[in-house]
């Protein structure tokens, strides 16, 4: 008897400038609005599919701008979160949200449990296997990484704008974070620690899931998407950024050895 | 221009009853004692290779007279920790260990980066792929999983016996070890919390890596190995165990939520 066995699609992790000799491992859970055919359109229209729900807007050409400055490596996820937030765990409520700001996301309704894990398993897994393969080879060839996710925000929320340009989000280690803050004035960015979100918002799961349980400083930052729509804009807020995360990283390398 | 890539080797975690219904994953990362050929001998005598430095001994068949118990799944790892230690991260000295006990292990004596990461990259990231996945998939099926590593530990101790016959280890997260405890009185056992070894001996890494980003409830089992020497004595030890564990879980299902 033989019978024909369903095998889950797999949307690996992206990762770039693997010989990077830089400390950092820049991170994008949000990088792409790509939603693969297996899911349709989720019941939206094409402008919803092009919004802040999908992705992170500029995050990725901010993040490559920052790799090339950085010698980084950067890992990021080919697929939109509307079909699986990589930066929530499986039972977290965001994660193949019903809901984002006023969008209700018909495809993501009452889900069975199956689907649940056939997302799992084809985009959040192979994510953070790949994530975490370029963490533990970097420690192990002595490297001492440290762990560095970008995302964006947008400039209104619930229709009040925000003045906030840069938010520096920890968790538990909040090393980096200071290092960053510290070093924060010659951006000229309006900018704040845990703002506009903060862990208790659920935000840091990849935080705590890569860098907490092998002692990497760590740190997530969120820019707002209006200053990095264009290429040219990812790219001037690059050399904006680039110098102070290099500081941090130097000035915190004594105590930040893990 | 052809080159020769040099493929690392892969040894993936085994997965036992991995369609169980119970809420337990078993972890047994020091089940075996096998050397895979690449690594030859590691400078030491066949005693040595069958001896507690290679495995825990009695540790996988207790697992699996608890596995059936339970019907839990399990998650065992396939190589000796003489190779790569899977309970330790890839910068923790104990990883790739160049003296256990009273012991040197020559072949694992002053390696280089690129021999550490290969042995990070074909033994301890399969195994946590492997245990990952499992996990991720019991959490998206809403399945409740709580994780359960067992242990042994010798009689002995730089020549002095030991007493302890059970110690339950806990992380940051105490709640299942408290609930084991409080239920081990109808084992036997001369028990205790933390002994013979804590998460400050740096003995806890599955469990940071695991539990810890999930929430999940999680302790760290260890039997002293002359207890379960023989597979009518882990038998005999499943049964005692189990109904304690059984309890464990059932007690602190409410608080254990997640």
């Amino acid at each position: 008897m033989t019978r024909s066995v369903k095998m889950p699609a797999s949307y690996p992790a992206i990762v770039e400038n693997r010989g990077g000799k830089g400390r950092a491992i820049l991170v994008c859970e949000h990088a792409s609005k790509a939603i693969p055919p297996r899911w349709g359109d989720l019941g939206l229209t094409a402008a919803q599919r092009e919004a802040h729900i999908a992705w992170d807007i500029g995050a990725l050409g901010l993040a490559r701008g920052l790799e090339r400055r950085l010698d980084a490596v950067l890992v990021h996820a080919p697929v939109s979160r509307l079909v699986y937030d990589c930066n929530r765990a499986p039972d977290q409520p965001g994660a193949i949200a019903e809901r984002s700001e006023m969008h209700q996301i018909p495809g993501n309704t009452a889900l069975d449990a199956a689907e649940r894990a056939e997302r799992t398993e084809s985009v959040y897994l192979p994510f953070h296997e790949g994530l975490h393969a370029e963490i533990t080879r970097r420690i192990a060839l002595g490297l001492s990484p440290v762990l560095v996710t970008i995302h964006s925000f947008t400039p209104q929320w619930h229709g009040r704008p925000r003045d906030l340009e840069f938010g520096i989000i920890h968790d538990a280690d909040d090393r980096l974070a200071r290092a960053v803050l510290a070093g924060v004035a010659p951006t000229g960015l309006r900018a704040a620690l845990n703002q506009p979100y903060a862990a208790s918002d659920d935000v840091t799961h990849t935080l705590k899931l890569h860098a907490l349980p092998y002692g990497l400083p760590n740190v997530m930052l969120e820019l707002r998407n209006d200053l990095i729509a264009t290429p040219e804009a990812q790219e001037a807020m690059a050399d904006r950024l680039a110098p102070a995360l290099a500081a941090a990283l130097t000035a915190g390398a004594h105590e930040m050895a893990g």
